[in-house]
């Protein structure tokens, strides 16, 4: 599959690792342009089973992306609308789908991400920021709205409900540091150790089965979407759906043949375990 | 409106805050006076359209909120109820109001918060507590009860599960920075910066439309109660049920004047920029 | 009741507090022995009411409790299952059951805890984790399924849903201190402290009534897989479902005798207050 054609961002594929950076205007607006060629990609993906991490990344010094088009807000229709009627948003519904790509989403952040920018980068899996180049900001409910491209529902999926709260009700900026105190990020980075951690991170995944990342995103996102017992019988349905048979028994058979279990030394080594036994690819 | 003829605190407004001072007796005991003052307030504050943060603090240089009058307690009925007939206790049902006031609530810590007294502040939006002078514990267990003002229910929304349940079980004592790394506060601050710290938050999102300040509430709180696909249309119907159209657009509108967006210069200073766009009301 | 006559683990009782000190083999394999004896386990505890707290600690100096034995995997079907007709695996099954005890339980993880050994640990009510010495790792991703003993389904109750996918995708080793800021253990200890710190914690737990801490527990896990509004319902269930109401109006009697309330002097101590009521025992 071919991944060219974009206004907003150019893709470059290397090693079952897909990177996106945008690159649109001096500001990365998300407009139209930016939500078509979200959109378009979504729909590669999905259909893609050999790409198997996406990195989105700016290529603007400044701003990873910028909050959404003000000037499609202003002709929002503002009638009232009952909870039977209401539809999802174009922002919700592009970002509901990068949200539910099969592949490992990391927004690797080294710029702002404000409005519906870090909306967006809360629809990803993952989320990586540079220390004095990263800001967030939620400021909706200064302009007298809400955050409404996923922001309002994903945030204290992340922070818990005080800090989600403060974010979105105080529309001020945050830094790399509070952003990871507060839970919005995975992790606050040196602005020179970023590339590398993310680099590190994308290849040790894109590594691994493409349908094992696909069904451990869908169970733990499911996870929290239910009651325990319902998340568990997620978990159990997602290894009987999409184990990829030959895959697993291949890995198991050879961890067997290296001794892996039932001997320590082999305990202590885990963490390369894992990548040698993905060389029978 | 009035705030007057509270007998357990006082009440000052000024510029849409509402600052309430607890000063009942010589522990602020959270009885039945404090609970029939709470619904009187709560009443008011729901139909108040001027009001948009409420500041709860206290008088006592020791203790913010004392715990639930042990009195009350020691009358309750302990026979078995059924699922389907158990009602809301008084604590649950005056706290839940509170957590549901359309105004920014603001819990400023700077003494001691325990059983039900910690348990209004978790029913509150957002907590800051002074370090050194706060200190919060859940001690029913120990008394043979639970948490049951709201704190079993809301303790791990703000900490996850194994935390709430360390607080829950343990029934001891922590303080600020504690606090802090488990969630149950938003941030711990010095005795000295914490006045200002609420006072800018609070001064800052007094600025903000009433409505928005609602919807963001009500969203927030209703996204982690549901799956993420209601939740996302949660958000959306928010939008449409409480936009001030008026305010929002003249908003949209000076945004678009001043440049605000294609411009990297207002992009580095969207923190002020926010503040700006409020000089129309 | 006795504990005795398991296969991987042995239980010491004393004092409400039983200790059960995993020595299995060379590596504490997590495999049908294990299994079974947990399933016994859970068995006796579901129905001992002296037994009020149990800490799960490991006789081998690296290992906690191992994976599950590979070879089990190797035989598991993955003939594709209806979400109808999915049922829980063995592992989710016993590990549902740990998570259900009556008693508070403790994981103080002195060595490694990797996949379904981090998924029992996931399952207790609490973890601390020794620094150099605790190592955690779901690899499951990289061996072609996903964590399946719970551990994708509960990962996100502890630490929020991005720093769980980043746990889950990357099948990598977290140490203690990155174990505690993303949230799955509840505190990092030094070696030479952890022992007295999950003693004194089991200590004043096993103090507190046993209907109590089951009432805690049962509220806590319910509260967060509910809206709040249940969640609140369930938790004024608990309160009368559960009471000992000798135990908890003695309590209320002593603590006013004592003129807990009304007295500042009293309010500054209730760490030490809430283990003097226990006295009546």
């Amino acid at each position: 599959m071919t991944y060219e054609g974009y206004k907003t961002f150019n893709a470059k594929l290397e090693d079952s690792i897909l990177t996106i950076t945008f690159n649109f205007g001096s500001v990365n607006l998300q407009g139209l342009e930016m939500i078509s060629d979200l959109n378009s990609l979504a729909m590669r993906l999905e259909r893609d089973h050999e790409v198997k991490v996406v990195i989105f990344q700016s290529a603007n010094p400044e701003i990873w992306v910028c909050h959404y088009d003000t000037n499609l807000l202003k002709d929002l229709s503002t009638k009232a609308v009952s909870r039977s009627e209401v539809e999802l948003l174009d922002l919700q519904k592009v970002l509901d789908r990068i949200s539910k790509l099969p592949q490992a989403t990391i927004a690797k952040l080294e710029g702002f991400a404000r409005g519906g920018g870090h909306e967006f980068a809360l629809a990803c899996d993952m989320r990586f920021a540079a220390r004095g180049k990263y800001k967030f900001m939620q400021m909706e409910v200064a302009m007298g709205i809400l955050p409404c491209g996923g922001g309002a529902s994903r945030m204290a999926r992340q922070t818990g409900l005080g800090r989600a709260l403060e974010i979105i009700l105080s529309a001020r900026d945050f830094g790399a540091d509070e952003a990871e105190a507060y839970g919005t990020i995975n992790k606050a980075l040196e602005p020179d150790e970023i590339d590398d951690y993310v680099k590190n991170l994308a290849q040790r995944i894109a590594r691994f089965p493409a349908e094992s990342i696909n069904a451990c995103k869908r169970a733990v996102y499911e996870s929290i979407d239910q009651p325990i017992e319902e998340a568990l019988k997620a978990e159990a349905y997602w290894l009987y759906q999409s184990t990829s048979k030959t895959a697993a028994i291949k890995r198991f058979t050879i961890a067997d043949e290296q001794g892996l279990q039932h001997d320590i030394d082999n305990q202590r080594n885990w963490d390369d375990l894992v990548m040698k036994v993905q060389d029978i690819n």
